[in-house]
């Protein structure tokens, strides 16, 4: 047993043993691992017990921390006046997150039996797309007008027992609630209490803020860039909505990464869900794979039409694996490039042209360096110049091709606003296949007219 | 121009133009905006210009924020003694990150020029790898004894303007320098000043910490698990050795994603980088490209042995493309799932053979719905029952090795101990391609023989 299954089994039976512990479970264990140790319960009836056996206050704390399909289990085992003591307790990102989960009409028989402000704000979360800024903020935040005293904002942040451990900084708006500037709490223990929280923030230094409806990948890159901590959410008069903290971006690069490496493959992120059914598995994967069937039967066509060709001299049907593993490879390598590329910004959207310019020089290297080996190999393979001519040459033909389309695709995709993750995987794949066998084909029959 | 474009320009025109500002250029502008203006300059002496016009201040702040092949420019550039200047002023952890992009040499001349408390902080990170806690950690941190009391925590803190923005938590440490907890400087607002910051820490719940040899994907996943702003860096004896900050894990999850979605195509992250140049590039590449070239000689010399059955039914080297697409894709997908899905710990090493069993059952889904659509396109199109009979067998079998083998060879190199992202991309393909073939060629062969 690893060190962290004897903890997990420590709590497991802390929570469900008979014994009154002397220390809080809370005092003891950090909720994240409250939660991986009911989490790694078996039994579902021994996992719910154990949920309901830890209390609303620390359940409504790792209810967010679960796995999706022990999430699942607790919502669909609970009835909606306990679901509501629950988010009551929750965060509201968290009550949010949680009620998008839930069927429509059970979330809102759910909301309507927690408190008209808990009701409020989260319903005001609900109203932004999951994937935007709004979609991740929470509305627990500090805010100071910027005419009040350090003392006055200190007295603030004491007024908030339930959120100040997690306060970073400290929000500065005017009257009517617009965005001022943002103030580290540092700035309370070192300046004098009579001081304007107003002038604890930067003047000239505009404020870092996201508006509610910025896709969460741009407020991931903002957090990136400026090494922050808590963002500002505002609405596009500058009135604070809301606050995003780094713990929540963290998971989004988590999932943007996903996604970006499952569309390589032609699949969705939900695929990575340990909750998701090999049914659903199966569907989300099947729409890529009948594409690229599509694209297999265009390039079996292709082969066919060069019957005569291949019937005159079989080993070149042997070729046509070598051309199209070259060609995919290194169409894949390309495209993956320019997506993870354009994803993380380090591709410069001012410069796409000089990226697909120095893909075309690698792909020419790899087509000399590539063409040369399998040249040399076929020949000595079959006996004969004539075939390492055709396996060279083609090989270099298609590698260079290969390159300039895994760059160039993605782009044009990006060129349409289509999302160029979509065309990495097997969109790329197929196109390089048909290319591929296509270039291999023509070039060995032209080779073989000219030389008989 | 984009509004960012524009703030650059402007950022450029303030740093290169004559007149002198009545603000300071980092009362207007946040580093990170200063430092993409910079990179944005095109001619390389005028980028040189801009970055020494910045002062050494600003300049310490930048130059990690820059993207390499600025950075490689300005270090080529500048003597040690203006390097050990800069490193002079820069966090630990970025000194130390610079000095190992340096030459041996040059570095050992630059750490020679700095003040002997920087050389011997920076040496010391030097020390541990770049990849581990220790190579990631900065030693700028507040450490408080557990009998201080809050006030003279406070003046500690004080004492530190050059850090004290960016403190989120006071280490508590005992006599001999060992880690005793974390207390979040809310505490020292929230709490009277006679207090001991010995008593602001959670006694039953153990402090959250790691070692310094320990890898930063762990790290990573510490961060993500417990929703940490930082982390205590300890030795094996628990004495406190630094501090990791978040800001420092996002790029370890960027880093990380990066390896996984490279690995995939075989080919290393550094590709990604825009520093990397042409003939570097296609060295990252060319090994995988040989080993797939290898792999598809082996597939083109199967395809030879079975000459007489494709001679026979010239229409089969047709269905080859097909078998090797389906195989490839579902491969890829299953062996992405896997390598994905160990990375962000959402398969648990417990259950390993509960998800290779999932993945079995998904692609008898996948192997079934494909072999039927491509066995009936396959009668149609050839007119013939017997080829129908061919290609959908063989598509449906080859689907189902390669859901197996798809997930089971990453796992067999996560047994093996070798990063199982390895195994991910160009290995498992050329296995597909050879496999799928022989069942291919096998299954046609035995079914021509048996039906005639």
């Amino acid at each position: 047993m690893t060190p962290e299954e004897e903890k997990y089994l420590a709590i497991q039976e802390e929570i469900l043993g008979q014994g009154q512990p002397d220390k809080s479970l809370e005092d003891m264990y950090h909720p994240a691992d409250i939660a991986a140790a009911i989490e790694h319960i078996e039994d579902e009836s021994r996992m719910l017990e154990a949920f309901s056996a830890v209390g609303v206050e620390m359940g409504s704390q790792i209810l967010p921390l679960l796995d999706e399909s022990s999430r699942e289990l607790i919502l669909d085992n609970s009835t909606p006046e306990e679901l509501a003591e629950l988010i009551g307790e929750m965060n509201t990102d968290d009550a949010a997150d949680l009620l998008g989960e839930m069927e429509e009409e059970v979330a809102e028989e759910v909301l309507g039996s927690t408190s008209a402000e808990v009701d409020a704000q989260v319903s005001r979360l609900l109203q932004f797309e999951p994937e935007t800024a709004g979609g991740i903020m929470q509305t627990e935040l500090i805010a100071a007008r910027e005419e009040m005293t350090l003392d006055q904002t200190l007295d603030l942040l004491r007024s908030r027992p339930d959120i100040n451990r997690e306060v970073y900084n400290i929000f500065v708006v005017d009257n009517l609630g617009r965005l001022k500037g943002v103030a580290p709490i540092i700035e309370l223990l070192l300046n004098p209490g009579m001081k304007k929280v107003g002038d604890m923030v930067d003047e000239g230094h505009p404020p870092i803020y996201v508006y509610a409806d910025d896709d969460q990948e741009n407020v991931a890159s903002l957090f990136k860039k400026y090494d922050l901590i808590s963002l500002a959410v505002v609405d596009r008069n500058m009135v604070l909505l809301g606050r995003i903290l780094i713990d929540d971006i963290v998971d989004v690069f988590v999932e943007e990464a996903d996604e970006d490496i499952m569309a390589l493959v032609g699949a969705g992120d939900e695929v990575l869900s340990p909750a998701t059914s090999v049914v659903e598995m199966a569907r989300y994967r099947l729409p890529w794979l009948t594409a690229s069937l599509a694209g297999g039967f265009v390039t079996g066509a292709l082969i066919l039409l060069f019957k005569g060709t291949l019937e005159a001299a079989i080993a070149l049907a042997a070729f046509i694996p070598i051309v199209m593993g070259m060609s995919g490879n290194v169409g894949s390598q390309s495209s993956t490039l320019v997506v993870r590329g354009i994803a993380t910004g380090r591709i410069d959207p001012g410069a796409l042209g000089a990226f697909i310019f120095k893909e075309v020089k690698v792909g020419f290297i790899l087509g000399i360096v590539c063409g040369l080996i399998s040249g040399v190999a076929a020949w000595a393979w079959q006996s004969s110049a004539e075939m390492g001519l055709i396996m060279g040459g083609a090989v270099f033909l298609a590698i260079n091709l290969a390159a300039l389309m895994g760059a160039g695709i993605p782009l044009i995709f990006k060129w349409l606003d289509v999302d160029p993750a979509i065309a990495g995987g097997p969109i790329v794949l197929a196109l390089n296949d048909i290319t591929a066998v296509f270039i291999f084909l023509t070039f060995a029959t032209a080779l073989i007219h000219l030389l008989h």
